[in-house]
C-alpha cells in the first residue's frame, strides 16, 4: 500500500485514521449504556496505547478529566464533526467487476456513515444492471449521475491500466478524496487525497512478518 | 483502519509497507530495460520523497552510488529477500462470502508473489464449491488443508462476530500474519502481526479530507 500522508490542518494522517476506530468503540460503549470512558478502556478496546489515545484526542481539542475520563456522547459528536460525518458524505464505486460489486454488497448490508450511492463501469454489457439496489451507470454519464446523486468520494476498483484516466475524470468533476484499489500509483494534483489499498502490496509487506522471530514481532 | 505498528528488527511498519511499492516500480523499470535507477526517479514513480526513499533503503542496508544511483536488479533481489519473497509464502482466505470470493478472483488472475492456496467457510452449502480453482473447505478441516497446501498467512473476510474465533484458530495452527477485513479489533498474542483493512473505517477517515480547503490538502 502506497501511503500518502495527509496533513490537513497539520494533523498527521495516521491520527486521522485512528479516529474512526475510536468512534466505533465509543458508539458501541454508548449503545451499551456507558456514559464516561477512560483512555485506559479505549486502549483495551482499540489496541492503541493510552498515551497515543490521549495525544490524538488532544490534537482534536478533546480533553478528558483526569481520574474521571471522557464523556462518551461528547467525544462521539466531536469525532463525528472533525471527520465531517455530521454532514452528508457519499461515495461512488468506479468499476463493477468482482471487487467493486463485492464492496457494494458488503457495504450495503448495514447502515453506513458514508453510503455508496452510485456504481460505474464502462462495459456496455454491465450498464443498467442492478447490484444491491444500485444501477450500474456508464462512466460517460458521470456529470448526470453526480447531479442526481451527489457524492464526494470515489472508490476505484477499475483495472490498473484504466485507473489514472478514471481518476482524472472524477477529479475534473470536483472529487477530492479517492480510495484506490487499483494496483497503480495515481498522479493527481496535490489538492486530491488518495488512499491506496492494494491487496498484492499488503500481502507482500505482510510477508516480512512471517519469518520474524517471535521476539521481533510488534 | 486500526493499524498496529510492526517493529520487527526495529524497522517501522510504515517503511516495511513502502518496500513492495518500490519493488513494483523497480520490477517494471527492469522489465523495460532500466539497469540503474536514481532515488529521484523512484520518487517520481512512487510519490514518496527522494529523502524518504534513501532513508528507507539505508534501513535495509542498500546504498546507491551518489550521482549514479541504484542497480535495479540488485535492489529488486535485496527487497525481495528482506520481505521474505525469495521463499515460498502463501495465503489462505477465511470466509467465502462476496468479499472473500472477490479477493480470490481478483488475485488469481495474475501471477503473485503470495498466492492464495486455500479458501475456507463454515457454511455447509458452500463447502466443496469451486472459486477460481480453489475448493471451499470447512474451517474444521484447517489442519488437514494446512498439511496438503501449507500457508503462512490468513486473510479474514468472515463476519465481525466470527473473526476473533477464526483468528484464534489460525493462530493456534501457527499462523503469525493476518490480513483482517472484518470490522473488529482482534485480540491476539503479541507474536502475531495483524493488518486491518476496514472499508467503513477507510471511508470515515477519508471523509476528513473531503472538506479540507485545497491549501490544507496533503
Amino acid at each position: 500500500m502506497a501511503e500518502r500522508q495527509g496533513a490537513g490542518d497539520h494533523i498527521p494522517d495516521v491520527a486521522v485514521r485512528r479516529l474512526p476506530v475510536y468512534l466505533r468503540v465509543l458508539e458501541k460503549l454508548y449503545r451499551e449504556g456507558t456514559a464516561i470512558v477512560s483512555s485506559a478502556e479505549l486502549s483495551r478496546l482499540t489496541g492503541f496505547s493510552s498515551e497515543q489515545i490521549r495525544k490524538d484526542l488532544t490534537y482534536f481539542g478533546a480533553f478528558g478529566t483526569r481520574g474521571v475520563g471522557y464523556s462518551a456522547v461528547a467525544l462521539i459528536s466531536q469525532i463525528r464533526r472533525i471527520l465531517g460525518l455530521d454532514q452528508s458524505i457519499r461515495a461512488a464505486v468506479f468499476g463493477a467487476g468482482n471487487l467493486g460489486q463485492a464492496l457494494v454488497r458488503y457495504h450495503a448490508g448495514k447502515p453506513q456513515d458514508v453510503p455508496m450511492v452510485a456504481l460505474f463501469d464502462r462495459d456496455p454489457e454491465k450498464i443498467g444492471r442492478d447490484v444491491h439496489g444500485l444501477t450500474i451507470a456508464a462512466i460517460d454519464d458521470l456529470p448526470e449521475v453526480l447531479r442526481r446523486a451527489p457524492f464526494q468520494m470515489a472508490i476505484l476498483t477499475v483495472p490498473a491500466e484504466a485507473a489514472q484516466e478514471v481518476a482524472e475524470r472524477v477529479v475534473a468533476h470536483g472529487i477530492r478524496a479517492i480510495l484506490n484499489f487499483a494496483p497503480v500509483t495515481l498522479r493527481l494534483p496535490d489538492t486530491v487525497f488518495v488512499r491506496n489499498v492494494d491487496l498484492s502490496l499488503e500481502l507482500q509487506s505482510l510477508a516480512y512478518y512471517v519469518n520474524r522471530r517471535p521476539e521481533d514481532a510488534p
